[in-house]
């Protein structure tokens, strides 16, 4: 069997785990041949396509991003040419099936693919931790590590100063990475997409933390707004009227400062968080689906994705994996809201 | 409510941030107050009870050990009193509930004073990762994690000298850190003490792992026995005939040695693995566990302990907890195995 | 005998370290007591000044940051009362002596004070290794570690997603963090503000890399200007003419993607450099600085500093470290160059 | 020009740093081509010679180990064949100067060679820093970072035991990895080779610090020896007479316990010291010892070395080199040992 691999979407630690946990697992078990797809879907769209021979995988486990490259084309976009094209590529290549790492985009067009008869297994990946239909993929715990390292360095300073830090984490969409390093890191205020707070809210938690003697950590998602957005569209103009760049820490930090008189610093880790080493616990779960994607696609268990449930790998349904965003549910953030100000 | 903590057995990473979770929302949502036990059952049995209020926990999430200290004495063990002397120290304290946090013994000793009527809640701590009872606790993580940066670190020495590298990691009946230690750093076999195997497989595999031009690396639980146990017993002596002291790796390296000619070195990694700041995946659980404590508290679940299933806090009969030791399975290790040679 | 202790200007790991090293070996060898003033140059004009006995340095050589606060207020200023007012403070503390660790402006208050009779020593801090009189000073190399890792991070991301990446780190004046951390994590190009450099000539590094299969990866420090400055002038606003705002890297980054072609992301690191657990390096060289700093006072070498030579502790005279800003020399840069591209 | 490169004795991170440092600078500015010797002198007496064009030593500043192996054979044993030998391969691969890269051993070669003839230049390494032509070497500061940050790690579990802590560091002849891990992880007790002390020193240090409240920490060069040697010759036997085997901390741990009492725990940190990613610091100082050994070349100091002085590089006779072990200064442990106890 000839089986082509692909990663698609932004960069994510473990990509490369997942790629030599396939190739190990199906070059040993089932005698089968891996050619690797170059970034992502347009790969298959241009035909990009190399020779994956086991030993190209060779220490993969511990190194950040793909070799394969990845890329945010779509085999739908434009006149990229669909299913028809794919299976084109595929034909000339004597691919049998595709093995598709990526978030819910890419899943998405897995699922359309697997609609016009494409045989395909997903392998989801998520640095946000916003799919359901796992209970956590590779990256989420590489992105919360090095975003709780960077709040414990950030607090030293603040406490020598005196000051207010503002640290911005990713998550567009959901708050997990900043709910999770904000609780580790010991915050004192996490803002998430999915509870809009007031302006006040925030400086209470921080003017609590400050009259206790403490170094105020704000920890806020890209994705957060104020429940009181007027406030910092009003606000987040500078003196000339012009609006402020840079995200929402950005604009956060100097409403802090104003409001509380607390002098107020901003920190955006941005890309930092999804490069390097992957932890640990992201190779495990990483190398783990990579395997669990060979058993699917010897079961031909097209149009699934392999799935974390407690500690078991499981399939699922690539459909279920791409209809409802796992967003913070309330009940997580009041818990952690208990530790706040 | 006037609530005593303890954490009793071996050191473990989290132990510190389990205290904080419980304090700050027992202080805060309840009005709770607290008392630290010194040094696990010791403290119940010698009466040294210490308060413990919100300010002590300060910044506790992210420092490892026990700022209460810990011991393995036991209240039923010799003349230390049992259950009744358990009681009048908690009357003298006023002490209306424990929430005891530790492994498998202090757990049982949990549930014995429960059965005598002892208001108790417990918190699972293990390191090995053991207690079926829980997905997994907080330091597992924090030590595969350790063990996985120092095989990151041998592999590189091992490389350059073109030897076997050896290395004993904790698990003395399971041998969950290896196999994920194991799985993370890329080993060439993982020896646990669910699957014995013999040393001609192991050499097998060495051997396999030096024809294709790597370092062969080895990471073996403390608990691993060869499945030929004999050659073990005739070969762990020195020249004299005298047992070889130290672990298994240490038995093991020259085993490996002698019968491939293949240089080999052992690194043993002990207590390294059960120090220092914990990983933010073991802060957030252990956190939440603190927190799921005072709730089973207020409901008065008493004889029961917080446990992860998937990615929610629940509660289990205590009784559960040390009934069954968790091994890895066997199809855990046949998933790795592939992997080795 | 009785010393004072205040640490001022910007947060560096190692500040505690001093401050532990000079306490231990004053208590200990010389019966010396000490007091802890807050806030830099603050608690000396404000009357904020307490006990700081032994036990309150207690593992402070590993911790970042400083217990004694630090803040950017002169006793020169306005009507601070400046080395009159100092005394006074002094005196109603029965203060013999001060020990002032900070950066160029905190040296020259000290010697301003010096010159009018105060009993002082001071200790170089500069995270940013601009100070002449020392080989080094603590600080430096945690923050070149933290920006080295950084780099480390961000490279896989590049590569993954075949991008130019942009780095800025410390360095307003001199480009030694910029200079080191390139080095250290192969930087593609490494703009300081001793050597302006033409975009031309920063983009013909960027597609040498690009060429050779790289993702060009570029260490910028804060204060770095671009030869030909008007283009940056021109370049560095937005499509309605408004001038951008960030830091140089924020800058240069749409610079290099417009001439290059080549889509290029930008990370500003910011207060991530100075905060945390100082390096090995910078906890023995501060120590070092500390007790060096009770040998100075013992001998009342009062108007000196100490400072690394190789790898002797000496002291100089306060004068000679604020009279020149150490740049990095031309063959420095020259060196680090040829690995350029 | 053609050169050799080789790498010869132990393991140190930053090997590969020189390496790529060396053939970056050669190749750019020279036009030089490399070769690269494998496994040390074995390559130049069995003819193991590989191309090293540029593109193998791409991504190598942050690569712990050697990618051309290393071994502990000599030219000069047996009938290697000395420089004779050394000469015809040379000669065979049109091979114009070597560059040789290893500690005291490799160095003392490398100046047998050159006083037959040999065109030769060397580069010091040694993770002991026990070379006194240098003030520092490459390598040194990542062992003294990973023995700090075991100490670090060490510790919270001692203090949750309340247990002393015996860890043993690499240093057969010299203390500068004890010293300097000792000082930096806040040790109450450090045991150098260069400073005997008696046991009973050794137990009032650590009683000391127990009667403050703290876990005594006791770091250990592994060429310690007690001044009164008798009573360990005594004691470090078993039950049965027989000697015990282990390290000199495996000695001193049970010591330490018998005559304090207090439970006594040893770590000991072996080939987990010298490998891995190097610091930053040591990726500087080899790259720049790379660039600086090919000026050597280029300006034909045949029979020297490159060596650190203050911040900048220098090239020294290799004969000063070899002559001289550098030993810790009394001064520098009479310094450190304020802080014991």
């Amino acid at each position: 069997m000839n089986i082509g691999i692909l990663t698609a979407g932004g960069d994510c630690p473990g990509l490369n785990a997942v790629i030599r946990g396939a190739v190990m697992k199906g070059d040993r078990i089932h005698g089968q041949t891996f050619l690797g797809i170059r970034d992502g879907w347009r790969g298959l769209v241009e035909d990009d396509v190399i020779p994956l021979p086991r030993h190209e995988v060779r220490g993969l486990s511990r190194q950040g991003g793909t070799i394969l490259g990845t890329s945010r084309v779509s085999p739908f976009r434009g006149d990229a040419g669909g299913a028809e094209r794919v299976k084109e590529v595929m034909a000339a290549h004597a691919m049998d099936a595709i093995i598709a790492i990526g978030g819910e985009g890419t899943l998405t067009v897995a699922r359309m693919l697997y609609d016009e008869g494409v045989p395909i297994v997903g392998v989801p990946k998520t640095i946000d931790n916003d799919l359901s239909a796992t209970d956590y993929t590779f990256g989420f715990d590489t992105a919360v590590s090095i975003a709780t390292e960077s709040v414990d360095r950030l607090r030293t300073t603040a406490e020598s100063h005196h000051r207010c830090m503002v640290v911005e984490v990713m998550g567009r969409h959901v708050g997990w990475i900043a709910l999770h390093a904000g609780l580790a890191g010991g915050a004192h205020a996490v803002l998430v997409p999915e509870v809009p707070v007031t302006l006040d809210q925030v400086c209470e938690w921080v003017e609590s933390a400050r009259d206790r003697g403490r170094a105020p950590l704000v920890v806020v998602a890209e994705g957060f707004t104020l429940e009181d957005g007027d406030i910092i569209a009003r606000d987040a103009v500078d003196g000339f009227g012009r609006p402020r760049l840079g995200g929402v820490g950005e604009a956060l930090g100097p409403l802090i400062e104003e409001r509380t008189g607390i002098e107020t610093r901003v920190a955006t880790l941005g890309h930092l968080q999804r490069g390097g080493v992957p932890t640990s616990y992201d190779r495990v779960l990483a190398t783990r689906f990579g395997a669990a994607a060979i058993d699917a696609v010897v079961e031909r268990k097209w149009g699934t994705m392999v799935s974390l449930r407690g500690i078991d790998i499981e399939t699922v349904d690539l459909r279920s994996a791409t209809t409802e965003l796992k967003v913070v549910p309330r009940h997580r953030w009041d818990e952690a809201a208990v530790l706040f100000g």
